[in-house]
């Protein structure tokens, strides 16, 4: 299988061909990888446990780009993880005099778990400003919408009107929730650096007299913030990735859903700028962008539940817990990466038709506002009548119109949106 | 069936009679559905939309507990919640004359959701008071132990050496990081009110001339946060528990899996305070604690996944996603607050054995220290020979003091600890 | 909280007051638990290794019902288990002669997952039957309904024409698929005996000759399969149940979203027997057994998760896995047996309207043939010119009949429905 | 990125490089697709329906392999599946004559779930190849090791002897039990074939006289069962697969987490083969294959949560819970089957150390048979005597041959190994 091409994600339409898809590619992360070895040894250079020479010489060997993926991933079977066999590579490549400063005093987890981090870092931005489009497009159709009645749904009913202004300002709450909480975790992404047992114990046999002040260097070499603790065993970056991930595909996922339900046939209020088109049924347009938002909405759980279960992992580096994250991370950054482009195009071209919005607000005869019949008759006729004739009107199918005691209420639907408009105002305050 | 007495907790020793299993009961769930009714009315009172005599009539019901829970679960089926037929008892209870006055012009959900989050505050108190009390018996486990050497374990095998000190520190860090996951959320938690399509609508027709206000004033009668919107289909505060619960869940299962290892036959560095016994096997002393906060980190992610699912929650109100949440939330926080509970016990009571640990040091006749020999020997015998002669002494199994090589040498596993003293003081200084 | 009620499912309509609920109360469990103690003392009263006086006398204070459920929730925590204070209660209740022969060479283990089988055997018992009414009223519905023909819809846009009886058949087919899985699960269910360690060597001790006997009589004592094993650490039916249980409220779950989608108030083709219903909107008819269903398909599958996670049970017990089962495993029983009830009644009253079948074929202006179409103007026009032809048609937005092109045409909808009945005929011969 | 490599396994040292790698690559989807379609032209040419010359000239185009697996995983976007360009490109690839040919009367989904099916089995075999040769060196294990006795743990502490012929007999039962799961499944897989909303519908359109027949003559060319129905939405292979798979890595998870705690530094009563070794600590021989497949079994159950999702597929093609189930399949076939080379490869190499289990029984100062001599020690000084004195000696920690009370009992632990060695016959009698 040597001249396989790899996987470039021919199961996974909602990323492939993403900028996400290419910052947590393989090679992306054997970038990280290198990375992160180059940084540790400018770090020894820069406290003096390592001459500049060597620092020079490993960041030009790292980045070289001289490594095989492929090769890599097959050897990193016999240890475990890609780090033993990269670094016995990377070590011959800076060759016999600096060789012995690549992965000083470092275990693997410390590149593997850092690594992570860059390319953590690295996608969270893109799905950050793929995020910042979604939002500005929704508090556009929110504006524009303000006052579009539409029938509010539930449990699959109509229920009493609302507008699409404010379903698009809800939209954008869920939106900037998940942006607050992507760019707080982005910023909490800490380097790693521990050594064998998390003690920095080799890096003083090497020679550090402080050898608490390396992971500062190495940290800011990589852009990372500094640990508290080297933490191993301690997920806390994992899991709040795996929280905030999970929570962004839901949260595209909420808009994803009501595009779908939108997009019916029969419903047909909302439409993708352009569907996804079949040879054989030329009226079908599918909303391909919202199904793909909807599939990283069902599968982004269960990754961060495995994420979520990698916290209990014993010892000063588990037996398995470690490794189960790897993958589900990667894929939920992807996930959400591609979501994020979906949904940011989705939101920039969905196609709204208040006039379907309008005429669906009658199917029900005007019983859409009996909520409000029943709180206005109540004083003229007493509760229990007026809830009667309600009943007797819906029983029958009529307009209401047509019923002699409500010949001077306000029927108009579009009339009985409450406070949506100014719900939706209050939101787009947000920023 | 109607004589049987309801579920207590037999199949789940880890809450069962727990503070947080009573203030998550469908008792407490139905109390808290009762506060919520009479903020309702009693908000609308202080926005004379309603006479302060039927707040007080409503309060006054709702507070005379005289509430059937089984009839009330019962009777849930045809509308699919309870508050509908709770509703009509209340009503009832209330009167003819400020009977009207009961749930007026809100939703259902509306008054579901607002007790969902006065159960997880109050649950959320009991168990962040649990995490303090872990976290301050952590913290003296590890300044008693900051100098206390055991090996560092690393894929279930020796690695070097660490201190008891360094270990007790990170898990407070995890309980640390938990406290303040969770205190972030619990501030946040909002009431709901929104009415039949999340407009506030009905309020309007009721009479209110400003229904914004309203959600204001019945928030500040209960104590939660005011919503930015209504949120019956924006699930963030769900989302925000799930997310935090399954941290704690998670945070707290890195402890009991380390207690589970080191509490072993064969290791038995640590000891639950008292363990379960056995009548047949007196040697027999269980890590119970340990195994229940155990149980609680292998069941919350899922639980938790299953609240990320219910993010894509379509329309105005989904017709499945808001009715899987319920029992898994309850589960999430009994879960979190039994295994508080439990964290609590097991920390303050943990008996550690410097003896064993100092003994297990020498398991692997001096190698726990092969790390320390490599950095020093190599500048001495050459990197190569340096290792060819480690390897063949660990091939050997003989005590490296044997070792001329190595004569000079100190062997002292306990002086390979490296910045573990100063990272168990520095993390200490966390609050 | 001594005199609080106890959880009756307040929080899960979907479940409460049903015969499932009932089969999988504490109350039950604690039935179950003492069923297995006496015919373990009954087994080995019948291979002489007790007193026949000691089995009538256990027999009986196992009937007795003298058990306080709340009180051994309570005390179970010490040791982890319930089974552990239970001992002690019934040994006290049988008396100083007999007392002895309770649980004699027994382990906990023994005795809960017995009496899991016992309580999942009686509430598969239950689903099966539900499944049973289920798929007959699905027959009768497919049956009567072959060649009902409504649109077909992928990706939520109408496609080409199906029939309900084809839709009803495919429900059923599923349901049977469960029907195969539950009952085969089911009737594999086997007893657990292994002693302390899983070696049966208790017996031995107490004066058994061939303790392999045990096992034998003690699961026909019980109406269960005989293990091949002491499974403690061989978790194969614990998983087989997940597998059919979230095998079962998927399958119902297919059911659910179809209703809820047929049921729309813009599609309305379909409607649940009796809705729920809305005091202040007597327009709604909500489907709420559907939305039960879906709420059970939505939580199930992370329940089976969290069971397959215990099979990676260490050791002859293990510290967390197992115990991590038990709750599970009942939502599951319970999700399922609540489910099935709700199908039944949701399959044997359903409402079907094919006039709105009917007049959905034509939203689309005739285009949902537009595949047939494309065959057959194929042949006439040429591939190409066929193909331009339907997608000027379709962006017009005019009636197909209109086009002289197609003026020879059969365009009537409901004659392109293909193979739906012949399959649906085929389908129901399956028994 | 164009010219990145694409994914190889860096993250996955469990699968990378595996048998079952290379059956679920891209690149194997891509050759099942074309399989697929050269299947279906295949069918419908030996039924009359396109000239022989079409399918010749189909098959050859698909076997060309000129195919490019990136390209077409970036087109794959616009209409959600990778099927539509391929189905382009393939047309375009057979010319002008025959291209008509290509994909007649079927849907995305008819070759999707098709090639996916082709997949499954074929890796399905690796599976089964694998678990048979776990599987008899399983049996060899428990032959050899019928008698060696080691220490039962329960709840991590020492409870009564058992023998190591009976810890590999039970993970050998395991393995037949998934054994004889995943054969089941792998015989059940059936084609998939509908047309664009599962009724055969075009093929008549196309001529056919019964589109039924053609089911069956395309299931028969690629050796897959013939369905019942059409399945689009009727899951049950792909819920069959997520069960067995997801049995699979748990069986063999049950494995590695007892050669996790067997292996550990403290404990070594076995040993892996050949462990990942560390340059730096070369007494170090981590238990790699034992972590690579509890990583597995880690991940398995939440991924198989996700397909049991994805049966609440609604209408005749869902859109998202189709698309969920694509990656996460794949990646339990890939992890079960990477599991299980991991598990053969384990169980063929693993080294044993009777010594050390031996030397463990002892570690409790012979209270491991305190089971053993509560039994016989009560009838001769009575049940409340003979537990005082075990608890006494329990507590003194000193060794129970010196307790004069005991001078005459049976000390031996490996003499209390009760129906272990009965009970691994009769387990290996099992084929």
């Amino acid at each position: 299988m040597t001249s396989a091409p790899g996987d470039t994600g021919l199961l996974a339409p909602g990323w492939a061909d993403s900028a996400a898809a290419s910052a947590t590619s393989d090679d992306a992360y054997l970038r990280a990888l290198l990375d992160a070895e180059a940084a540790l040894t400018r770090a020894q250079a820069a406290l003096g446990l390592a001459p500049a020479e060597a620092a020079t010489a490993v960041t030009e060997a790292a980045g070289a780009g001289a490594f095989d993926v492929r090769s890599l991933s097959e050897r990193a079977r016999s240890g475990g993880n890609p780090v033993i066999p990269l670094v016995a590579e990377l070590t011959k490549a800076v060759g016999e005099e600096y060789g012995p400063y690549v992965h000083r005093g470092a275990t693997s987890q410390d590149i593997m778990d850092t690594a992570t981090m860059l390319v953590a870092v690295r996608t969270l931005d893109l799905v950050l400003a793929d995020l910042g489009r979604t939002e500005r497009a929704l508090a556009r159709l929110a504006a524009e919408h303000r006052d579009t009645a539409l029938p509010g749904r539930t449990l699959t009913q109509h229920a009493v009107p609302t507008t699409f202004g404010l379903k698009a300002a809800g939209w954008r709450a869920l939106v900037l929730d998940a942006r607050d909480r992507v760019k707080a975790v982005r910023d909490s992404l800490p380097a790693q650096l521990g050594g064998a047992a998390g003690t920095l114990a080799a890096f003083g046999a090497y020679g550090a007299s402080d050898p608490a002040a390396l992971p500062v260097a190495y940290a800011r070499e990589l852009g990372l913030r500094v640990p508290d603790l080297p933490w191993h065993t301690l997920r806390t970056p994992v899991a709040d990735l795996a929280g905030c991930l999970a929570f962004t595909a839901g949260a595209l996922g909420k808009i994803a859903v009501d595009v779908l339900t939108l997009s019916r046939t029969e419903i047909a209020e909302v439409a993708e700028s352009s569907g996804g088109s079949s040879s054989a049924m030329p009226h079908k347009s599918n909303p391909v962008r919202s199904t793909l938002i909807a599939t990283a909405a069902r599968r982004a759980p269960q990754l961060a539940a495995t994420l979520y279960g990698s916290m209990a992992a014993e010892d000063e580096r588990p037996a398995g817990a470690w490794h189960a994250e790897w993958e589900p991370l990667r894929d939920l950054l992807r996930l959400a990466g591609g979501a994020a482009r979906d949904a940011a195009e989705l939101a920039e071209g969905l196609r709204v038709r208040p006039d379907a919005m309008r005429e669906h607000l009658d199917l029900t005869h005007g019983l859409i506002i009996s909520e409000r019949l029943s709180a206005e008759l109540a004083p003229v006729l007493g509760r229990a009548r007026a809830k009667e004739l309600l009943t007797r009107l819906a029983s029958e199918g009529r307009p209401l119109a047509e019923a002699p005691e409500l010949a001077d209420a306000d029927l108009d639907p579009t009339h009985y949106t409450g406070s949506a408009g100014a719900l939706t105002d209050r939101a787009l305050e947000r920023r």
